[in-house]
This record gives structure tokens, C-alpha cells and sequence, in this order.
């Protein structure tokens, strides 16, 4: 997505081929900077500090973290060792052992020669299968807000309220339920988003409000406990919120207030 | 209600019998200070900058200001003014508008040379009806906590959600909605607080949390949108709130979230 008219990522790789570039979320909205993560443990620091987070993301970041592992030491002993290490980071986040399991079956079965090359391989395709399910979502969700519009007035707006942050910032880029949001924008749809703050991180204040505001889409931030106030007024045409996970059944875990 | 041990007021008339007291909101939790009021200025102030809120209190703070305006000039060309200025502070709080009338009411038929002392006599009773009124709360409100704490088996609390600020710091004295959880504590019942932080002014996390801790009350500050999920999973035995306004129909205004 954009920050200030550039196209970027969440995570990738810098032009040595190694080193892993990520930005900082705990420093938004107030300030813009990357840390460059050249080791295991940058990397396991990244997601326990929350320099990263958000499932898919904390993911994609567990997979660099084995390929930085292996860098320094590409023995059974060091690729164990950096599974466990990744895995007690965020014990929460599924992405993140699925992501660790992807990896050790990209690598443990190799000649240790080859386990570097393979792991940031299957690493930068953990990354892009990322952004492509996340448009594939983008483009489910586009027609619930498609038709909203279409029975809107002239000069009013698709009224969105999200909660906590399931965008851009979570992923590898896109995001996740508020990747249609982006779309409809970016197809001229005339989109407002109330973004819930979400106590007590503020994630919806200071990630959500910072990319929908770098990418130009509407927005008015309001503390969570309005949201059923507006809902009450008819105000809210579709609410979009992320969530953990869903069950078979149904049943949703997500944030508080979600 | 005590702060450190020590019982005081949230409004008061110095030694000096003309300079009045009060607490600073705006420092708490982190700081506890007191400012002195010496002009009508002064008054308005205190209530437009919110070192005083909470619509008894800025009821009582409305009434000690018709005061100092008398001290500087009794004439009804200022009593107006000071009507005028102080209604002008905040235009919710009904309680203001009711206490300007009182003071009108109190003052001016009289000679200037006796308005100063009969204004300071009339703002008293205000304060110490506003007291009265309060700790008749208390007493109503105890049984609704008794009745839960005689089905509790031994060792178990009555679990209390607060949102905003309903205690002592909004009125005099005492408190509104809060005065029975304050009765039910001294009289060795076990409660305990969940007070909502209330967004976006955090008037739960910096001003009930810190009257509770004060006066020792058992309590826990959570995000307002955590009462739901405690409600949700039986942890709230009863829900005690303030509101600004109830109709006849029993519809309430209060502070989003209530």
C-alpha cells in the first residue's frame, strides 16, 4: 500500500539478500521508521516488542527469522533451536506455527549447503501467498460495498466502522477484512471508514487511521463505545472487523469490543 | 470521602472566609492539588477548563462564584455579569443554570451592603444540600448491595461496573450513583469495582479509580468495552451508573458507552 505516494511492504528483503527490513509499528502513528533484523534474535524481538504484529505478518516475519537463524548456523541443532525460540514468542498467533512448519518442511531434509537458499525461497513465498490471499479477499468483499453504493444518493458516502486493525500493517500488505475497503476506494467508490481506537493498544488509532489516512481513504477515528451510538442512528451502513479465528460453528475470537 | 486518610471536600471556603478552595481534576490521578478561587474569573475558569466538573460540582462552584463576583463589585450590573459569564461556562450541566437561579433568588432584593454575606450564606446551603442529597443516595442505594451480598457464599465479592464518574469528585460530597458502593464499603461489605477507563476524557481511569484507591475500595480499571464480555461471562452482579439526565419516560442521557 502506500505511505506518502511509495508502494511498500511490511517485510522484505534488503538489497544484500539477507538482512530483513520491517517497520516499526510501536514508533505510529507519530513517527515513520524501519529496523533492519539481521538475527534470530532481532527477529523473535521484533514480534515479542510488537515491533510487528497482527497474525499474517507475525507469520512472515517467523519465516525470515528461521532463514536469519540459519544464516549464522544452518545445523539441525540451530534450525530446532530457532523453531522454539519463534514459537514462544506470540503463543497466540496461528499463523506463526503454521509459518514455522512451512519452513522446517522447506528445509530439515536438505544437505546443509542448500538450507539457506531454500529457507528465504520458501520464506519470500510464504510472504507473496500472503498478499495474494489478501486481494483475493479484497475482491470478495468489494461487492457488499458495491452494492451499498448503489443505493446511496449522489454525494453520500458508504459508511464503514472497523474495529482494531485488520489492515495492510498486519500483513505482508493489502490486509485482511479491510482489504475491500482499499479496493472500493481505489475504484472511486465513496468510502468513510469510523475507525473504533480499540483500548487498550489503540491499534485502530495509530495503525488503521495511519494507513487509511497515507492512503488517502476517509476516515473519522471515535472511541469504541460510539460505535453502537452510531449504529443506533442508522449511521453505520457495514461494520468490517478482523478476528483470530472463526470456528465451524460460528463462533468468533477477536479484541474486546470486536 | 478520604484522601490519605484525611476527610475533605471537593469545594470549600478558605480561612479567609471569602477565597474558595478546590481540587484540580485536570492533575489526577497523577497529581493532587488544590487552587484557590479568588475572582469570578477565577470561577469561570475552574468550571471552562474542567479543574472542576461533574454537574453538582460545577453547580457549587457556580454559586461560589456569584460570590467573589459580589465581593468586587455588589451592583446588579454585576450580579448579571456574573450570571451571564457563569451560565456561558458549560451549557449542559443543568445544575448550574439551578444554582445561578438560586443565587439570583437569594440576592437580588437585597441591599448591596448585605448581598456579599447572604450570597456566601445561600452558597453554603447549596453545598450542604448537594451533600444531603447525596448521602440519602447512599442509604437508598445499600440494600440493592446487601441483597446481592447475602446469595454470596463466604469469600466472595459483589462485583460492581462503573462508567465515568459518578463519586465524590463530581459533587461536594459523597457522590451520586457511587454513594452506596461507598456506604456498602464502610460498612464491611466486600465489593469490588470494575470501573470502565470511559473514553475519550478517561474520567473513570483518572478520577473513580483513583477516588476508590483513595478510600481503599477493592477495584480493577478495565477498557470500557470489556463490561460486555464480564457481563457476558456473569461477573457483574450489578451495573451502578451516573447519568446527566432521566425523562419522565425513563430515558437517560449520559456519557456514549453507559
Amino acid at each position: 500500500m502506500n505511505v506518502d505516494g511509495k508502494p511498500m511492504r511490511t517485510i522484505w528483503v534488503e538489497p544484500d539478500g539477507s538482512t530483513v527490513g520491517v517497520i516499526d509499528q510501536t514508533l505510529l502513528p507519530h513517527r515513520f521508521a524501519t529496523v533492519p533484523l539481521t538475527s534470530l534474535d532481532d527477529a523473535a524481538r521484533a514480534i515479542k516488542t510488537m515491533q510487528i504484529r497482527g497474525a499474517p505478518l507475525i507469520g512472515a516475519t517467523a519465516a525470515y527469522g528461521v532463514c536469519l537463524a540459519l544464516k549464522a548456523d544452518a545445523s539441525d541443532e540451530a534450525l530446532e533451536r530457532a523453531y522454539a525460540v519463534l514459537l514462544a514468542t506470540r503463543p497466540t498467533a496461528i499463523n506463526l506455527k503454521w509459518a514455522l512448519d512451512e519452513m522446517m518442511a522447506a528445509v530439515r531434509n536438505r544437505p546443509r549447503d542448500e538450507r539457506l537458499a531454500a529457507a528465504y525461497r520458501r520464506a519470500k513465498e510464504i510472504n507473496d501467498e500472503d498478499v495474494s490471499i489478501n486481494e483475493a479477499i479484497g475482491r470478495h468483499g468489494l461487492p457488499l460495498i458495491e452494492a451499498i453504493a448503489r443505493q446511496k444518493k449522489p454525494g453520500e458516502r458508504v459508511n464503514v466502522l472497523t474495529h482494531c486493525n485488520a489492515g495492510w500493517l498486519a500483513t505482508v500488505d493489502v490486509g485482511t477484512a479491510t482489504a475491500p475497503i482499499y479496493l472500493a476506494h481505489d475504484r472511486g467508490l465513496p468510502v468513510h471508514v469510523f475507525v473504533d481506537e480499540t483500548r487498550p493498544r489503540n491499534q485502530g488509532a495509530s495503525l488503521t487511521a495511519w494507513e487509511l489516512g497515507h492512503h488517502g481513504v476517509a476516515h473519522t477515528l471515535i472511541p469504541a463505545n460510539t460505535g453502537g451510538h452510531l449504529m443506533q442512528h442508522g449511521l453505520v451502513d457495514i461494520a468490517i472487523g478482523g478476528a483470530d479465528r472463526v470456528t465451524a460453528d460460528g463462533d468468533v475470537c477477536n479484541k474486546s469490543g470486536t
